[in-house]
């Protein structure tokens, strides 16, 4: 049994009241963009996940995509769900109009597809990854590759794939070896792939790969990779599919989680070469991959917000159902549901606040997508540049982080029967712990804030983020008790915060290992501090609309002040970890490990 | 791939420098138990872990053990090894030696059990399992009872099991249904028991379960359990195995992990009722069953240490291999291996500075064990055991919280490798999350920790704790610039422990909701501040015997630094949970949720 109802409600709460979300219909092409549609929007995807996606997942993870002779059968009911979920329109949701897209923001899509990742994580990776790959050929492919691929895969006909990682090219990308020679118009291509999600499967009639790879004149390192599209099926001049491509999978990996999304190793060019198509100019391949960077770390931040929503709702379904001991306090001898006892309480209190804090912030970034993208205002359209780079490596971090500890979290209210496989929870767990790995481990991710968000402009951009979370928090602290609460704790965090930043900005330039050695601390101190600035704006929201359902809008004013009394505490311990930690990272030579 | 190698240095300095193992040899009944003889027997134990263990694990996890027909099969490998581990006198090494035991001291088995769990954690829970139902025996079982079990129990030809959980009983052993009705001599059992450890298997010939139920006049609640015996085969006069019991199999778990340690559904009196001898006094079977709790308690803790361990090394193994980007803040372009990076060395030493610490703990109470066993002088005596029931729910929740953490890090230091389940580091993680939940949950040992423990004297053991932590940080301080920074950070860490338990203290009585809600967060603050106690004894200890190697004492004192900066600074945060947290853990109503 497992418990799941995408929140619609609160998710549309948080876009609507704790972002700017009123301002991407003013943008131009977003005008349609409004809260009545956002309402619509949300409520028919909320029951597509409910309705057809959240079944498969528990089956799913039992029974695993199967690979037979270099084919790949996806979990039972997958391909079906697949064929519904293009024919209702949600793959094409965030796509160009001139491609057949319904050209919606970021602000919605990237909303729905939390939806998408909540009812089934493996599933949702399939249009995930084909979202990738559209998005890089929009910007840099040429008018010809966009008019033969990008319908097709707009309207999710056709999946696409990222082939990025080899084996000796994980994180570093500089020592991709796969090749590509010239061949007439186009080029053949050979290497293995490995790691690729979705790569292979029998839930469309194409599968389009975007493959980096070196010409044979290109330079050593990350300068010398160009991107190419290789499909599956050559395509004809008229659209129809042709001979199949030299490209197969040959295995797919035995993994701790998400078992329904293949991950495939792919070689390609065993026959003479797989035959590609290049993308953009020679030797770019790497920046057109990045372009889709800031869209699919944000969209596995969102996973992170997913799937431990997903855990949340199973473990209060559980805690409501298990009757366990008497209450603590009390004279009844009987025992209670074990949501009457404090410590479940708090573990519940704890993956609620966290949840919501995540999410808002997953949906300022979304905002300020969509605003960096469009906005007519060159200055305002920097500054969300700006502010959306900066937070991205946030988003995607620290919500997986925090993932891991809400998934265990839900594991541990269910007392033993969490650690049965047909509870469910441990899924949650297993399938959470992949997110703060791919698109740039949390490692990853901290060295790029640091580095090229915080250090570079010397701080600028964080001084201002952090100047909107005191306003945050001026404007909280108008809203009775609890809004005191959270402001005087964000105000005490936010102090910690610019000494974090100021002490890394001065390190990163004279201390790059000893700045380094702090990032994923400084990291997780600055998502724990904009979660705040979430909850700060959750408290005004919630004391502004009261009135109109006064249970529902005290328990946003309860977790705000959880967050306030159990999360920004935690600030003061990391700020120690970035300032006066760094030394005794280094202090061993390799051999004493 | 997985490494391991059991850390025989290590352990022996921590048993022998951070403890007072050296008063164990002079407790009445262990003078055998020296210094010299720890490391004769810690050199053998590490052999066989490594030898013959620590090989069967990957398969294990792989293959499970089979059910079949209420038979079930251990892994490949598994009854063999037991074989030799019987034959090696393994099992014996903590038992009385009027049964055949070797009758060493806690100090030096609780070590031992260390090394198998690090091993293969699946397969130390047979002689774990083992060892508590000797215990109970041992204390409880009338001579006859004994005299026709223990014997063979020591030895380890049959084992032994505990049966205590019902689907409606938990951690709430109120509730247990299953009967017991006298039968001449013996009882009729009969009733279902869930998760029972090893409790069918093919590694011994015969099996004896715990088992507790309650007689048809008993009263209601935990005064109405009482203990029985019940083999899988009946014992003759003459020690002949006889007729078949009336206890079988009905199902082995599906599990997150420890796939190699069958967890059973047993069946009891399908047919007219199993069999049973009643263990002392009627209604008095939950008092027996926590005689083994702080054995059983303490054992867990240390499957956290041990399997924290296993993690480590695996993962200092990869970040050697691994070669992947280049080094920061230098000029050679050419990768290195990841241990160089900042961040790489960040999770290592956290892991590193967490299992020390956990370890000594661990092996502080094992000392204070056989104190309060032997000690000769009744003072002494029961200080020790003030000491040890202190340290017990310490021990057992916050070193297996903390192995959570560690084993989330191994995963992440292979980045995507640690998804996959071959590399063997998902494992660890996997079976580590068991330790949180059996034996009692991490709530439950709150629980117990801040009521029986903390509130009942008052404070008094608290402060008695706090003031030997004192005293070690005092000692620390006479220690060189590592000295000064610890104690420094100690004694932080110290104040706010003080003014946590104080409030503790006072809300126990006053507010018990208050104080629940605060529970965990005070277990993992007095955890975190005890490891704090024994890395100052790590410097003062690493100090004097520096010396003698080096390189090796000064990776002691880099990692209790390390500890002293990142993790004491997270008391403060944790004090902010326990003395501010507790009513916003309680603001919302069920249904809110």
């Amino acid at each position: 049994m497992t418990a799941f109802a995408t929140p619609v409600r609160d998710m549309l709460f948080a876009l609507k009241s704790l972002t700017d979300f009123d301002q991407v219909a003013r943008l131009p092409g977003y005008e349609e963009a409004t809260a009545e549609l956002a309402d619509a929007v949300f409520e028919e995807a909320g029951k597509f996940a409910n309705g057809v996606l959240a079944h498969l997942n528990q089956p799913g993870d039992v029974q695993g995509a199967q690979w037979s002779d270099y084919q790949v059968k996806a979990a039972d009911g997958f391909a079906e769900a697949y064929r519904q979920f293009v024919e209702a329109g949600w793959n094409s949701l965030g796509g160009d109009t001139a491609f057949g897209g319904q050209g919606l923001p970021a602000a919605i899509s990237v909303a729905v597809n939390e939806m998408w990742c909540a009812a089934n994580l493996s599933y949702s990776l399939l249009p995930l990854l084909t979202q990738g790959a559209i998005e890089s050929l929009h910007h840099h492919a040429s008018d010809a590759l966009k008019a033969t691929y990008l319908h097709k895969m707009v309207e999710g006909v056709w999946t696409g794939t990222m082939n990025l990682t080899e084996p000796q090219a994980g994180s570093d990308l500089s020592q991709v070896r796969s090749k590509a020679v010239p061949e007439g118009e186009h080029y053949r291509i050979s290497g293995q792939k490995i790691f690729i999600t979705w790569g292979e499967h029998d839930c469309a009639e194409n599968i389009i790969h975007l493959v980096l790879a070196r010409l044979p004149d290109a330079p050593a390192g990350v300068k010398g990779i160009s991107l190419f599209v290789v499909p599956k099926y050559l395509v004809g001049a008229d659209g129809a599919l042709g001979a199949r491509n030299d490209v197969r999978c040959v295995s797919i990996e035995h993994k701790l989680g998400i078992h329904a999304s293949p991950t495939c190793v792919m070689q390609f060019g065993e026959q003479g070469g797989a035959i590609g198509y290049l993308v953009g100019e020679p030797n770019r391949g790497l920046e057109y991959m990045f372009t889709m960077m800031n869209h699919a770390r944000l969209g596995v931040g969102v996973e992170g917000v997913a799937i431990a929503e997903r855990a949340y709702q199973q473990a209060v379904w559980y805690a409501r159902d298990r009757v366990q001991s008497r209450e603590l306090g009390g004279s009844n001898p009987a025992p209670v549901a074990i949501i009457r006892h404090p410590d479940i309480r708090r573990m519940l209190m704890s993956m609620r606040s966290q949840i919501e804090a995540m999410r808002a912030l997953s949906y300022v970034a979304a905002v300020a997508l969509d605003m960096a993208a469009v906005h007519p205002d060159a200055a305002a359209q920097k500054q969300q540049q700006a502010l959306v780079d900066f937070l991205i490596p946030i988003v995607k971090a620290w919500s997986t982080e925090q993932a891991q500890e809400i998934t265990y979290l839900g594991v541990q209210i269910h007392g033993g029967m969490g650690f049965i496989e047909e509870t469910g929870a441990a899924q949650f767990m297993r399938d959470a712990r992949i997110t703060t790995i791919y698109e740039g481990t949390t490692g990853i991710q901290a060295l790029d804030l640091i580095g090229r968000k915080l250090a570079r402009d010397g701080g600028a951009t964080a001084r201002a983020v952090l100047a909107m979370a005191a306003a945050d928090a001026e404007k909280a602290r108008a809203c009775g008790e609890t809004g005191a609460r959270v402001a005087d704790a964000l105000q005490a965090a936010l102090k910690l915060a610019q000494q974090s930043s100021d002490w890394m900005v001065v390190q990163f330039s004279g201390q790059p290992r000893a700045a380094a050695a702090g990032a994923v601390p400084y990291l997780k101190l600055m998502g724990t501090v904009l979660g705040g600035m979430m909850m700060a704006r959750q408290v005004v929201a919630a004391t502004q609309q009261r009135d109109s359902d006064p249970a529902w809008f005290d328990a946003k004013l309860a977790t705000a002040r959880f967050y306030a009394e159990h999360s920004l505490p935690l600030v003061s311990g990391l700020h120690v970890q970035v300032t006066g930690g760094a030394e005794s990272v280094l202090l061993m030579d390799d051999a004493q490990f």
